[in-house]
């Protein structure tokens, strides 16, 4: 079972000029082979399809408990994406289709993620490798996010808006800490030292401008363990020095602060939704009522300020 | 963000006579179009893809909300099917290739699940729809949730192995929540009462002999709400009486108790795990003394116990 | 556009014993890449991409009319699977996983036809080969029915089940007419002689008993016109000697008389339909009456025999 | 069967400026999840598929009857297509791949529709619900004219080429039609009023002024019977005042008058056809006479206007 | 470009009784994401693909030759496909519908191949990983190799015909040469020590019965240079012990001898071939006469024996 | 089995100004229904599948030996790919997202190409035609190759990059050659004369200017024999004038020189290599020395000139 929080693992930027071509690049990371879909999947029906797996538990543990955290980075990619995206189905705004990479996110979805990879074809569960052979599930699993990390180095030279850059800046840091993590449990298990190849790829996610902020916030060091109280042997196998820093690898109780999301708003070209808002939040602000709820929306988030989507829309509506 | 909790949202009976046949079919509960890994990324991407949607906090929570419970199921299927086919990667007891509905479950898998559909086809991503219209995404989920209720009687009918059953007992009572869920929704939204068409398919639910012990601990009335603090304003939606039954709908703080695992046996013919458990279990108990943990695993579990594994293998084994 | 007639384009005999392996195999006969949706969608939108053709006419309305043919060869390979499935769906009837090749036609289905092929894969739009080129599309035309041709032999010899058996013989009977007329399309327009060929495979048509009927009554030589009055200039390609025995070819205005529809039983352990007949029977009968219909149901149609259906569940329900 | 007749339901306008990337995105609503493939062959294997029919008479010929009509809206689309792709295919004038959408279009094609979507993935069988259940089957359907529309809706805000736009404008005034038949059609059945959610999208048919003239004539009120004489019985369903208008519902016998097909001219670059245009108007002629047949085409169409297509490769060819 | 011999890279024994069951489960070692066609088609583009090559001369050599190696793999498991479905395809000796895995081996292929994993869904391209990136193809293609032969393992198991255990057998031993390749050019290139995780899974080879023969020609040793005389530095990475025996490693100069293919005999209910073999044979020698060639046919093969096939029908044929 | 030798069968030039977008559409002939991955394995498997070869020799053979050319092909198309693409993955020289058709060929390859055609969907096996019936895979062959040439010919209008047109230019004589040798075969078999046909698409292979080169040194007339000493029956079809130009066909023993690859130079921004070439290069050079090989790479390749890259980084890098 999972309990589920109502924040972002990092904070993103709000909404600024729409980017649809790139925001069809992004996808890759979400519904890719080497994305965020395949890395929560894999590892979520690799922990279900554990066996044996009490005196196991160290791996079954660490793997069930990075699957936890690949949720938020699913949410983090779309949250990028739709941000992205925001501005270009507004009325009058919808781009011209010679400047859409990926059509069906304004005709299938409410200019939004889609569960695809950056050529529109949709994320399938043939990406998932469960063996149930320890050495090879954790050998795919350091594979894995080592093409993990290349495409995310690779959307960041490619997409220069904000919101991608926030992205991959967060990911990758997170990102090596699962390479490093799958490296130690082959490591601990079979002996084999696979943080000789690190970094994989060559580049030092201390070199990227966007990482620097949460590598001074020890983000690469950090192994969350996203439970109330379960998964505390992930502790056997995340400890000792960080393979390239050598600086102590620790394990955190419960999960990261995290940030408020941005209330994207609405995109009326393409029933964003449908109701208008204001219908919906009259219709929602009576249902509060009649259940004796606060009148206000009792969630927390950051409100788009005014003023903004409007100057999204000048920005791309030919004068 | 998730946190995970290491139990099952009900209990599953151990392992028994192995069913590959059966197994093979319990798959469309899991990736078909209308199995678990569809109304869990439906409503997950719909949640992440939610527009404006803190004045239609009640809609976004509720949508948000049921996609964590449906973590759950797809936890259940998968550990319904590891339970069938249990006996059957054991060595010499592997089943003819005559009958075997899905040969991937054990050549890909370990005796082990696939995020494939009763075909054998993969789940993919444009299962999922997400559009951003409020009206659309609400009514659509309705029509899943009523499609997946139709399969799940389905599979009711077909596979008798008990886990099968266990597992459609509960996934028709839980399922028949969000059904009711999605119906008063769209009705408190539009006006549209679909609750004219329950139950749907026309058999209740309480017919279902698997489904009574759930039925008289209230789980068809109980909206629970899986997170530590947010998603309050299901409330403004799940409340009022059953359309059913004219009980009262109830909110629950809280995830369910829920119950340990089974503990699957290893299935050495298909290398799940490899190494040996042996092997693994002593590296770990070193991992853990080197860390400073408890010599002894530290999970809550139900192990096997002695001599259930050894008879079905005798049952399978010709003599 | 199309006008729809209410009739099958051949017999098919009622429900017998049911055979669910038999109808997963004529699967292959509807969503095969040589099956029937892909002759019928090849030619159908060969002719909407048809480009300068009013001086092409003899080989667009060729094209167009036998494109309207397929629509009837669907409708009776869909017909024969479900005739095959009946009896199987009934409530302590429904098949052991085991013995089932398809799951998905209960499940997806109501012991019904998929959009599928033999092995559970869903035809896609890529079986179409739509060039515009007209030497190529009719070479493709020939070889398509040359490949289908053969297929069908493959499930004649493979399924004894008697409507799949009555399926083939007609197909193969109508398929050959199709192969002969895109072959003198090829010859009329290149001089390329592909009836060289002819049996292909070489088996002639009038071997197979079931076909004996169909060449009985020259239904190896008629072109029927499926439209009420297009497509007149069929008859400048459709004309001379049948190549393998020297009859007069012949066009037909009009369809053929085709035969009434079984109303294939309810299969109640499917939910099909659902609701109950008997209740759906009298809110149809309400409906007819507000709308100053007649009283009783006004298509035509075979209905059930008493006792058939009774008598089938006999034979599957063990004593 | 079928019964063709060589007439669009509709006028559409004759080629003009070429719009290759309106082209692909206009693809959606051929071969999308939504598309018209989409809903012709759900409702032809429905009725294909539909047990104890004769019982259930109104609902069986309503769901064979606009599976009928759904047959003239692929051939729409798709001519659409073609009409935007003209010119597009001439010598001199092949577009850039950098401006072309769907590069198979001219490769697979010639400068033609696929049975795609507007990501260029092939239409599949499984896009397909026929569950036997009505109940089920009439929510799907109604379910699937409401994204149908508002993928339309899309459509005509992002692609604004005469030929998009006329489409899109025919479309939703006739798919708003089997929106509301659908719905009336659960109602009768179950009780359930989904009419309540209309327009669904929240625009109304009449604001598109594309739309007007189709509503001018009554089109949003009139079911065709697209049958010489069958499906009486969708007069039991289909009457009583429009849930939008209050206008009465009217039962058409028979199909629209409908309009001439343009005869797109030849695109040489993209051999569509091949041989040349001329070569296959002498081998026609000469066949015609063979056969006793006039010597003119006899089939009636719209002549392409001399210049027009002169002047369309002019704009598209750099001086 | 290659050069093609006609021989099969190790003998295989000729049919006997057919297995269609088994056979079904033997294409996921050609089509299977793990299977022959990935190793073949992985390392094909990977050497298509490769950047900078003349410098890492080494690693280049060793991708491009391995890869001429996996086609002599897919010919292997296919001709034993091909030995398991003899005599299934027989007049009179076709299979139940229920005593198949994959219809398509008969009605899409003549008792024969298919490009198809073991749940007959097809190979695809994206199961291609190359990336450019050495490290990362290098480590890629031993994950690949390490999870083939865990699947070869499997269908070794599940398998018991002849022709699949003197297939795997083969495969383990040539699989476990690749496997050691990779892992020593990841540690000449990085320094981490793959063959630690050795043997994976931990079944050495030399355990099992099949693979006895080969080990004892020191095949496990070999590394073939199949060229006429490039690929030379091959020998820069496959130089020093076996990482589980000790022994040598050795570079052959050119292909093993091989094997002669057995000629399979005609499966006559299934058109393969058609025309009959006589018929073409006699074809056949006319050609070869009209070319100046030999009267008799010039490739050596075995033939089968009389009488082996006979028996083989009198076997599957009931009395 | 197989011999690899490391030459490309013509001649491509180094790269130039790259082209992304034209580099996507070329896929369609790598990638494509009817691109060289289809020619390759059709005939691959066609010639594994072959039953009762010995007897049919001409065509095994032609099959068999058409097939190894085919491998030249996939080579040369990806390299034509890379070619194009090669500039387009420097440092800073990343195309925007906007002008890429295909992302993944940057994301998921190194500025490389994918196993995937012109709209990014993966070449399937079902793209795999191969029925053991001789007279219908030849058919299907003549088919194949005439759509082949269809595409080569409008992939050589719609893309001007040097490599594509030299591509194109091979391409297009090599495939004539194949459609050809096909033809002859079905008359041989059948006696239906499919070169009536020719030229198809009717524009002579000799009016494309990039082919005269290659018709000048007779490749039209050439079936070179892809072997050491194997598949010399070819000669029993490959004989006679050619249909087009009345000139001798001729076997080659052997195959064409061929040319010597350009090593195509690293690619950093996607690193393909990753590590940097030099320290590739660094530890190739120690590996050789420790083997006993020459300190220099040992391999044949045209080495990028000087300045070459530096000027197309120059290019393509805003001033």
């Amino acid at each position: 079972m999972i309990l589920r929080i109502d924040r972002l693992q990092t904070e993103l930027p709000p909404p600024s000029t729409p980017d649809p071509a790139g925001a069809g690049v992004v996808q890759e990371l979400l519904g890719g082979k080497f994305g965020e879909m395949s890395t929560f999947m894999n590892y979520t029906f690799q922990s279900f399809n554990f066996r044996a797996r009490q005196e196991a538990r160290p791996f079954y543990d660490l793997v069930a408990n990075i699957a936890a955290e690949e949720f938020a980075h699913i949410e983090l990619v779309s949250t990028a994406i739709n941000t992205m995206l925001t501005g270009a189905g507004e009325k009058g705004a919808l781009p011209d289709p010679d400047d859409v990479q990926n059509p069906q996110q304004f005709i299938a979805g409410g200019a939004a993620t889609l569960v695809q990879d950056s050529n529109g074809k949709p994320w399938n569960g043939d990406y998932v490798t469960s063996t149930g052979d320890l050495v090879e599930d954790l050998t795919h699993n350091f594979f894995l996010e080592t093409g993990a990390r290349n495409n995310k180095l690779k959307v960041y030279e490619m997409v220069e808006h904000p919101a991608a850059r926030a992205l991959t800046g967060y990911l990758l840091c997170r990102g090596g800490v699962h390479q490093v993590a799958y490296a130690r449990a082959v490591e601990k298990l079979t002996g084999a030292d696979l943080t000789k190849m690190f970094p994989s790829p060559r580049i030092p996610t201390a070199k990227i401008p966007e990482c620097q902020p949460h590598i001074q916030r020890g983000e690469h060091l950090k192994l969350y363990r996203f439970s109330p109280k379960d998964y505390q042997e992930i502790a056997a196998l995340w400890n000792g020095p960080h393979p390239e820093t050598g600086e102590d690898l620790v394990v955190e109780a419960g999960p990261p602060e995290g940030a408020l999301f941005n209330d994207l708003p609405a995109q009326p070209a393409v029933f964003a939704p449908d109701y208008e808002p204001e219908e919906i939040a009259e219709i929602a602000k009576r249902l509060r009522q009649q259940a004796g709820l606060p009148d206000e929306p009792t969630g927390e988030i950051n409100l788009p300020q005014d003023g903004i989507v409007g100057k999204i829309a000048d920005k791309v509506t030919p004068g």
